[in-house]
């Protein structure tokens, strides 16, 4: 029986829950890494509902921005308090559980601070700054933030404006924004929360331009909290989600700071102004590829909640009748809400496959690198941008397709959705726009074809399927006989004719080009590429977990799994019959393979979905309730709203009333 | 000279306008319909800028719900107050834009009383009832709403819960809400604005249910506006958009109201309580095709504004370098830019014309009803519901295409994007969900199959090509000589063969299972074929608009009649080229005919979204603001933040202030 069940359910969730037919426990145990990790996710969650500072005191969709932001400030400050209670070394795992729990699907005062600030001044910083500053920000003393992007300017680090400028007399620099564009703008937490920031500025010194450094600055006096002199700061304003966190901007009006204030792990400036440039690249591969994969199990977690939510919803909403007479049917029934939703699912899970895989990954790579083996690292940094990419523009269609298929009610916000995807869809964004990670995919790719073309390639197991030959046909007979193998190498075969499809426009362009508007001209083509390289190590990735799964999850993942890829070829037909590398048959047999998965999905699917171990105090959703009783626990939630705190709103005393009532004298 | 460029603007914007190879105001009588509209159009925007009443104190998105409410019920009344400005019998020209200048993107207290309320009052009443009903509402007397779905029930209205039972000893009905799925759940102004409701509920009389019925219904107190004794009611929440509006739910405990509540044009009920049946059918599929025109009309507006937003944004950031030394590009330039941004003007384009031509079809099937005529009248409704689906999912996810383009800064509510989003995807809900609209339409194409294959199919102009034989193979040669006759016909091709696809598959599905078990196992097929029917005909009307556009602005409709084409053929690869009926060279060739429109686009990118004619006051963006000042208008926006209002918050002054103090004693 499920541990899912409890009296007083849901008549038909139970009954959904009964339809299973694996054990959700030893599933849950599967995903999250062993039964020991369930034990301690379980541990943490009692832990969290028994400390009354992480209790919301309404839902917060209720919250104005300032109560959000109290809100939030008082649960970081709790939640810091008790890192004692989770494995610290374990942030993918224990971590982001915890901060999910506590904090829900928002930023927080401190999420940079631990985020950005500490490991920048663990990476940048002499050994001497190290003491102090490290020191200071561990203990709470500060709350630091990065500051980095500015008003005008965002990937293109060289262009920013804010200027450091080294003034030898008195032994420091003066920091200035000499236009609205050099104004700091994003950083979170910068707003209202922190007293410090890493801030980047162009360093001069001797009247020359050294180029972007990092400054730590004081932003706010230690003990009233005001801005210093010459620093103009606030926040932002709304956004589309995460508006419990104070996101700002920053103004520097020559403020002068200390010589040391610059960090000074590379990069140095002696007191007389002569600049010592770093010895060797300040570029940290690894921690790009850690941020990555955390940002990949978050993504995924996201669309888990909302795969959870949607599937949850459709097997307690009845309505409109299949068969006439038999009364309504859980719309879970209906196959096309069937095709919306469990895509979704099989994408959570394939993302999550990968997340692990990434930080397993990164690992491996840290270890080699200790022995000077730099064999992965290109491959894996480029892997990693690109599956960013990927993951979080899936993870947000993903939302959405299924907010909507929970038709009017997925429009409130009782549903999370609107959190949800507010929340997720900012990792397009974030940490790297999607479109200009592809492209760095996609100078890896053509290096690569190039080296193919050339022989002499030199590819990882990543990318190793760029230099294979490959059959000229599908092997595929029926969905029934399809192999692991046989639809491997048929997506790396769209992927492969797309790299060299890319590569020889690039080519032909590069004839009457510039290199650079030659790669412009192409660059649709080249961001094509990158997804299918994407793609295919999402799929074979996902089926090579499902292959050592135990017997008894075997048989429901690898549905999952096979609809996840024929998923991403019925999407992508073209590629696979436009050199007649398919035949319309055999794509029919793909098309056929994906009704199959979903009714074979079906009756587990509320196991599936159970199986990620969701808490109702993690999910927020009124429509994803574990016990399924939706319908007075939405008329409870709207009890909250604002509007409900009085029966008459001045909105009827001052405006509509006297309106009704005059033309009322009239009639 | 482009009428849009005036003195202070940003250089780059003005320099994209003197690009410009047409005269944008005579493209803005072309899209709006003659000068003589445009003239309007500039005399209703002075109104509304002229009058106080209008003025948002501070930009919307930083009021409170609670604020936004108050705001919008000044504005409303404000509104009605002035409607002698407009030409109330032009909904769809002046009215909408009327609306849309003074209300923004929101619902307000009266919406539903004009779109719900007094439609059906017109629709439902006796004359007597009429006399009395009809002149409270027009006179504003009574602000009324439209209570119909349910918290369990939306689509299938045999089900909803609510009873009104007849008592003939005092010849009332009493009006129950049995349960609390039976909760009127989402009427627009029904939470605290209106005072009156039309209330669909089951009429039950001397023992026998009747089926769902209109009652009208007073809610609150004409005077205090309390709800009344027995009537439970408030507002649902706050929601992904609309929050200015009180969307509200609505309980009974056995009210009574008077038998003449029922709106009994069509079905009574005597004294006695005999039921009078309804004479002929209450459905009036004019009034439905009407609301969907005005749907798809508001749909492209927003899709034209989140594609002008970023087009505008697109041409005044400068970010990166394309060649080395040359500065930093108009991200415009990017090729990636322009294929994720001016596919979604395209639509927009392609959206106005269709809302048009359906109002125009509407006009005409009216005219032909009243001469007993009604050859055109299912198809027409037929493709207004797959009109309103398509529509609305392509609108949404062509907003966020826009969004996304603009980086960061589309995140921030100052880019006007989440409003616009957050408004239109609920058009993708309301007013029939989506996929139901979308199978809906396959009835008729199912309908019209098998009449094709049966030989008795009469089919109108619109569904003609489903009985057409067709070629084998496209007449495509090269994108230069590709007439607008073939890519029709290759659009019909591949509506056709999916039409037929779905219908054998249906056929074959019936041998075995239920009729209605059949159509649900066939489900997804039938929604693709619908797809296709709606979009054949999106791309047909819009190229036949631009084949009679003058020769000046003709060469540039066609690049962007062509890009909306060639966008929908190679987004569907597989349909062309899995029977055979296109090669990969010919698909080749569409796929260079969008880089093609993309770069002759290019130039006369701003200069189209320009001939939309959006002032900054409907636009609400301060990406997409005319002058292109938009760095230091977004810091002036972000003054206005709630947070800004005080320069130390008390998030800092209870937690994290004393969190840091503490630490730093322990230093």
């Amino acid at each position: 029986m499920s541990r899912w069940i409890q009296e007083g359910d849901n008549v038909d969730i139970t009954n959904e829950r009964k339809k299973g037919t694996f054990d959700t426990e030893r599933m849950s145990a599967w995903i999250h890494g062993g039964p020991e990790v369930l034990k301690r996710r379980r541990e943490i969650l009692s832990f969290v509902k028994s400390i009354d500072d992480f209790k919301d005191p309404v839902p917060t969709e209720f919250m104005s921005r300032e109560e959000r932001i109290l809100n939030n400030a008082r649960k970081v400050v709790a939640m810091t308090d008790n890192t004692d209670q989770i494995d610290g070394s374990d942030f993918f795992g224990e971590g982001m559980y915890y901060q999910a729990l506590t904090m829900g699907r928002d930023l927080h005062a401190m999420s940079l601070h631990y985020v950005m600030f500490i490991p920048t001044l663990q990476g940048q910083t002499d050994d001497e700054q190290l003491d102090e500053w490290l020191t200071k920000a561990i203990s709470r003393a500060v709350v630091g933030t990065y500051a980095q992007t500015e008003l005008g300017h965002g990937t293109n680090l060289s262009k920013l404006e804010t200027t450091a400028t080294y003034d030898s007399a008195t032994e420091e620099f003066v920091l200035n924004s000499p236009t609205i564009t050099a104004a700091k703008w994003w950083p979170g937490g910068l707003g209202k929360s922190s007293n410090y920031a890493v801030v980047v500025a162009q360093l001069y010194t001797k009247g020359e331009c050294k180029g972007p450094h990092p400054f730590i600055v004081q932003l706010r006096d230690d003990e009233t909290h005001m801005p210093l002199k010459g620093i103009r700061l606030g926040d932002i304003g709304p956004k589309l989600g995460i508006n419990g966190n104070d996101n700002g901007f920053l103004l520097f009006d020559k403020v002068r700071i200390p010589r040391r204030a610059l960090l000074m792990r590379y990069a140095k400036v002696k007191p007389d102004g002569t600049y010592v440039a770093p010895a060797h690249s300040k570029l940290g591969y690894g921690t790009m590829v850690f941020v990555r994969s955390i940002m990949i199990k978050d993504q995924s977690t996201q669309l888990a909640a909302a795969a959870t939510i949607a599937t949850r919803y459709a097997s307690v909403r009845r309505q409109g009748e299949i068969s006439p007479g038999k009364g309504e049917v859980q719309i879970i029934d209906y196959q096309t809400q069937q095709f919306r939703v469990f895509p979704q699912m099989a994408r959570a899970f394939a993302f999550m496959a990968a997340a692990t895989e990434i930080r397993d990954l990164y690992m491996t790579v840290t270890e080699q690198l200790t022995h000077g083996n730099t064999e992965l690292l290109a491959e894996l940094h480029v892997l990693s941008s690109g599956l960013k990419s990927i993951v979080s523009w899936d993870t947000a269609q993903g939302i959405e397709q299924c907010r909507l298929a929970c038709g009017g009610h997925g429009y409130s916000q009782a549903s999370g959705f609107p959190e949800i995807y507010g929340y997720a869809v900012g990792g397009c964004t974030y940490e790297g726009e999607n479109l200009v990670m592809l492209l760095q995919v996609a100078r890896f790719l053509m290096r690569a074809a190039e080296g193919v073309r050339k022989g002499t390639a030199k590819l990882a197991d990543i990318g190793a399927y760029i230099g294979k030959t490959g059959s000229k046909t599908s092997r595929l007979t029926t969905h029934h006989h399809y192999t692991d193998a046989d639809l491997v190498a048929d997506l790396e075969h769209a992927a492969r004719k797309q790299v060299f499809r890319a590569y020889d426009r690039l080519k032909k362009a590069q004839q009457h080009l510039s290199p650079e508007d030659a790669w412009n001209s192409v660059s649709v083509e080249l961001a094509k590429a990158s997804r299918w390289h994407v793609r295919v190590y999402l799929v074979k990735n996902f089926l090579n977990k499902v292959a050592l799964a135990p017997q008894d999850l075997k048989f429901v993942l690898t549905d999952v799994a096979r609809l996840y890829a024929y998923d991403i070829i019925t999407s992508s037909i073209g590629a696979f019959l436009e050199d007649g590398y398919m035949s319309s048959n055999q794509m029919n047999e793909v098309k056929e393979g994906i009704y199959e998965c979903l009714a074979k999905i079906r009756p587990n699917a509320v196991a599936l979905v159970d199986s990620w171990d969701y808490d109702d105090k993690e999910l927020k959703s009124v429509l994803g309730r574990r016990d399924g009783n939706v319908y007075p626990a939405l008329l409870e939630w709207a009890q909250n709203s604002q509007l409900n705190r009085s029966d008459v709103l001045p909105s009827h005393t001052k405006y509509l009333g006297p309106m009704m009532k005059d033309a009322r004298s009239k009639l």
